[in-house]
């Protein structure tokens, strides 16, 4: 078996020119304009953080509801918009669903949004 | 009058850990998800694009237009979504109105989906 290294993607190299260097077309709006949405629910955005920052890197579902006053069935659903807009992924093992983010997606919005901030002297 | 050197803030200067390193809390995550929601319309996305990405850094209404086939006062609602959300910023000069965006806030939601990509070895 031989030894087999993968490269580790910086942010800047995984995907999109930052939205402040060309106009986004039509077809990567409609498509990043639903990544946004699925982001544009405050439980769903503690969800997301949640997950993410577990140790390890993913989360049962047994461990998501808990720090959250609404009931399991709205978390699942919040979860299941978050996996639909390729933000999550999911796998059962056994009685547990586990969750971990999908970092090139992350990235991929985060690049978008970098923007240089210009230094203005004065007003 | 003295000389006034500003600093040029960097993205990864600008504000918060990203979501990655730790749980957001409440009251974060219900003004980043007002955000993300200005986000969540394509022709928003659009709209902001072609701000930031115009020569100078801002655009007249006027030039705001003739790129979507939407009506004036649809644009002028999304213009004015972004502005509530602080994503942009106007002013009035003459018969028009100027808008561009605002670079610390950008930078606050792109510093905040920064995620680390693991270097998967296998499955």
């Amino acid at each position: 078996m031989s030894k087999q290294v993968l490269p580790v993607l910086q942010p800047d190299q995984t995907c999109c020119a930052p939205m402040t260097r060309e106009p986004l077309g039509e077809a990567d709006a409609a498509e990043l304009a639903r990544m946004f949405k699925a982001l544009s629910d405050p439980v769903r955005l503690r969800l997301l953080s949640l997950i993410a920052s577990y140790e390890g890197g993913e989360a049962c579902v047994c461990d998501l509801t808990g720090p959250f006053d609404v009931s399991q069935p709205t978390i699942s659903h919040h979860l299941k918009v978050l996996r639909e807009a390729g933000l999550v992924d999911s796998e059962r093992r056994g009685t547990w669903v586990y969750y971990w983010v999908q970092p090139v997606a992350l990235n991929r919005l985060s690049a978008l949004l970098q923007a240089p901030v210009p230094a203005r002297v004065g007003a």
